[in-house]
């Protein structure tokens, strides 16, 4: 990530990772190594995957002790494979000790995000389908998963509510239609804002295109549908589907005359990839 | 969770989900809904499961609107079934729209953890091993996840750094032993604090019981030395196994003569329980 | 704003403003009124303007006190005229001494920059120029000075560097051309994201619009060269154009054929609108 | 400013300023610059006018990223001149585009206040009347407003509720009186704290006075009162007038024989001083 | 406290300090009181003594659940005695026993301070000489010991850095003297800030006069120096006298001309007064 | 304390404490110290005791100027005498001048606790009687306090309301007595935790050992009950005697069978030990 976001949005979550470990003191820690001792200990993987979240991982020693020299020998979006060593943490053994598992629990979910998100890509190569995050993200983590999702190959979807328009069932009818609700939207969200519109049924796809929105999501529907729908877009908006796709259905996919793919199970249900720390040595 | 624990510490990490996800200000909201206006949704389960996290999902709601009224048919630790609609928010559409990926956010996750945790706990029915989760949890969610192991029939390991001791190799080598190592725990640590060692060999199990160590836990061993080991802590210690636990192996373990059960799955890898909100009516 | 924007985003930035001049406790206040009495008081208008921010001073004194209502005659983007009693706020007088000020502060500022900016748009009236703000905001208030220049009729710009791409003078630089810099955000930038490009010269303009951007900013360029950047641009892009734009010289730039003008000068220069709180009755 | 209050006040406002504009990512720099390279760009001013700001300036890009070197050829207070290279930042390129709009943000806004008081505090030269600001300032932003009045050479009035007594007409008529108030604040404020009174009449003067004040605000009052009241006061209090004085009508207020005249429009409506960064340079 | 400084000052430091306190959940009562039942429960005093900080008491319960109810027989400053039954609190049982000890940690510590204040001020009666506190304070908690002073009877000094000048050995050794550091102050700080010199000798004691101080601090002095002092102040600035004051040696300083005796011991050498939550009945 | 936890739990105290003490700027120290001077000055001991928390007294001035060297002669936990220098700190003189308060009140709180805790420890030196501390801390100062109460000597207790179960007289009351309280505890704290009953009474205590919780507390019993209730416990859980234990009658617990005896005294009622800055000169 970008240094001014590393420091505006990632340390303050650090801090706040490392009260909710630390706690009242780290009594372990504190017991057996009472006083700074310079140590090393490596990072080891022990699954095959995609690596994210490196600098991460560094900063979590870095914010605690500035002399803490982290050296990864693969950068974010690298293969990794099981049984490598892919790291090394240098410094004291006090704070090699006590951020261990805060450090361990960032890089291995965003490698695990990775990690899927690369398999998924790889299922769509040469499809021109291109795959797209969502904002069903951990809260608050949201900054840290979609860093992952890049590393992986995927593209972002927005990052927020408010930096893109996404029309959804609920605002559709909360509006009373599509016609409606894109042309509040149009008189208000900045101009900058594309205009995207969830559609369930192919007159909702017509609505949509004669409200001229930007992007059409395609949900849940059936691929005869589907086709219908694109062939009525007809190249004027983006298409983007969505609808529970994950890694075991996301071949079906590669076969549509779509823009974009949208999956929810990058960011909710990868899992990690399990990394760890290992032979720890005192050096001094 | 209890009131204080929701004040203290679930409503500022909702706070800072929702300042992540609003930013400044849900672009679409406030164009199909620029005033209030009275609405109904409907909480729907999308896959059969196990529920947690109903009080925070709600309490997102009533933190932005203390008028938003969220009604659940089931509890915290009840079996749902996809298709189910297993409860109903009331209140200011703006609301309802803007708050519902965060809230859903939440309890997709707990919903998720519990779900996974249930099944594993039904695995080691009647088995005498109870199943526990680990510090493996998401940076800021602990108190979210742990609740959700709860609500899906686990116990909880400990909390964080503070509350329990926990000897793992990397302390082992930096103290240059568990002898030494428990030692000094005895010196420092509070006097409630309960002491546990890793032991990955034979013979760190009978150094850990020379030592006098409450709780003895056996970190991927064979299954011989598992039982070998377990002879000879002799029930003077309570016996934890853990490496890789999953609801794909668990039922292996549920022959085996310990006492507890650790899987970092439960909060790490369990997906989420899919579940959304639908229906929305505007009222008046 | 919405409620959801007002709990996360707003009510953080009162506390913090109300803690800035509280501090260690309203001395006068706390002499005068040492006690709760129900009071009453006037919100008068002293200029001629536009008024904005009407939710955000509620909000100052109901987070203080719920039971504080405060009522207006005029919602956010009406006219006022100097000499109006626009508003009252009943509650115990304790409240409304000791966070009048704060109060006004977000008032009087949102109000000027509405004010401002609703001249500006009058002035541009039928000329199928939309006005737009910019990020030229104060520090951490750019959510309530963006409300505050759509209350006064402009349309929002990006809110900030996630949500859409700009690409300036320095980015160029550092990018090596319009060209690689709109490759390179192409392959990386959210899907939803537009891209903006700032040009200075033709050249530029020939360069962004083969690179086939969304929207091209013509930064301090002469009339005549303004004329031919939109004639290059032929309606492939939206038009902006930007630089130190105030009412003083808005008139000039209604008669060009351009779709969106830039002003920093309402956010950074508006001054604000004179208002105050008189008439204070003790009620009981 | 000094270093204590750099890191305790101005540190955290700088933070919630980056997060407000990085939120999730500056998507621009992370295209165009994706990998640390060191760079230079001028600090240029684009106007005549009276600098301040340069340590939130310099430490904007120092809090993020250490290594960052700025250096001004002005300080605080000193004249600058439009056509003028005031400083060079020397640092990443990514930080150097990043941390742009920030940090300009803050000295354009400190810079065009310290300008404004500047002038007016030339329009009382030789006239033996101090001028002072007030607590109309930016919600969150007072010290850093405080601190380009000084620039600009004006006095600062008090900081906030707890450092000085000012009864206003809205405590006169809570406490009944002007007598009542002032016997109330002397029985509970510090005793460190002056007691100022704001007088519109010279009833209300001869009544402070009796109650032996420190300081008496003479509000919106005409000039012939005004002379009247100072008598009345004969050097046993100071006098500080108030009343929408701007640049436009300070010179009146020369003539005056007081000691202090306080200017909300130092800090609510002295608009910017227009600089820029231009010129990046990538040095490697 | 006023109602805005308990939102803005004391609210935060109550939720920080339930987070302390609760962490990952009140395991006991969650075990206990599963679910919300109404109970009472009553505030016992233990001791004889002054009671302070009722406000906050009450705070920490409404603060987790707006639906509790405290009532105190007594008001801050009134005197308590050992055995009584002071206040009741009735809410859910969770929340009275997951609070209890904050809240009592508050109310005791006040307490304590207020009881230790108050027989200073009784120490002093008839003399003339105003107790004062300090700023020797626990760190964060200041605004709530000066309001136990205040309880107790004293007078607050300054509360902070910002609103006084006091000007103490180590400031007059970078100044190079008494007088410049004056001079100093004088050009610069607010105009509304009093000036402090703290004097260690009679040559000291005069140079500030000459220097036109507004207080004289006398530090450490013997009495005959001391008389002579205040014969060379002679009315023109007021006195105060600082020292190691405490209960066991107050009386001396009755007999002085002296205008304010300082005393840190009131904030950080009082104790506490023993109170407690006994008597919890489940009323349902 | 170890550097995680002074990162994570420490610095935001500092902080805070820092921004409540500077406020809007040191205004002394601003006037006497305009620009940076090297500098040093002494940290003076004026009274008998045991010193603790020179890590955070340090840790205040690197924490606004990394390059300020702060050197202790002692360490925590060592004696010191009335007279001694104890340490240096070196640095930019405005950085000593303002920093000087809060890092004194720091020290001298932690080391009055350290002080007080010491001379209880040696009451019970050759007793077998271990001392430990309680929840009776400072609001957000728990930390400090425990850390403080180690430096003297003693254990600590639990930190917080989760890290062990502490069923008292309300939990009993709730839970309708020992035994089901215990078995509620049983089934949903974590593992790790220790289960701790206050008794009052021998029946309590007998009720408690047939719940067979793992420490008895025997609050407030006289010596015949007391005997009697170890007696009955009978080495079958640890015995910790409470109530209103001070230095003045800590001595009378030295003779009793009991494994812990915990003290409020030690952090609620120890006072300070008295620590100044002396001799400030400027070195350059």
């Amino acid at each position: 990530m970008d240094p001014a976001t590393m420091t505006a949005v990632v340390d303050p979550h650090i801090r706040a990772a490392l009260a909710e470990d630390l706690n009242a003191g780290d009594v372990s820690t504190d017991a057996v190594a009472p006083a700074p001792r310079r140590a090393r200990v490596d990072v080891v993987c022990k699954q095959d995957g995609t690596i994210a979240g490196t600098d991460v991982f560094a900063r979590v020693f870095s914010l605690v002790d500035a002399a803490t020299a982290t050296r990864f020998a693969v950068a974010d979006g690298d293969a990794v494979r099981a049984g490598d060593v892919i790291g090394t943490v240098k410094g004291d053994a006090r704070v090699l000790l006590s951020c261990e598992r805060v450090a361990l629990n960032y890089l291995q979910r965003m490698s695990g995000i990775a990690t899927y998100t690369r398999r998924m890509v790889r299922a769509l190569e040469g499809s021109g389908v291109t795959l797209v995050d969502t904002r069903k993200t951990t809260p608050t983590l949201r900054v840290f998963e979609k860093a992952a999702t890049r590393a992986g190959g995927a593209r972002n979807h927005r990052f927020n509510l408010s930096d893109a328009v996404m029309l959804k069932d609920n605002h559709i009818a909360a509006a009373g239609g599509i016609a409606p609700a894109v042309r509040a939207v149009r008189a208000r969200a900045p101009f900058t804002s594309r205009i995207e519109v969830e559609c369930e049924t192919l007159d909702q796809v017509r609505e949509a295109m004669a409200a001229h929105v930007d992007i059409v999501m395609l949900d849940n529907m059936g691929e005869a549908d589907l086709h219908r729908a694109v062939a009525a877009i007809a190249g004027r908006a983006a298409v983007e589907v969505s609808g529970n796709v994950t890694l075991a259905n996301v071949a079906r996919y590669a076969r549509l005359p779509i823009d974009y793919l949208s999956s929810g199970a990058l960011t909710h249900s990868a899992g990690i990839l399990d990394l760890s720390m290992k032979h720890l040595v005192i050096e001094e």
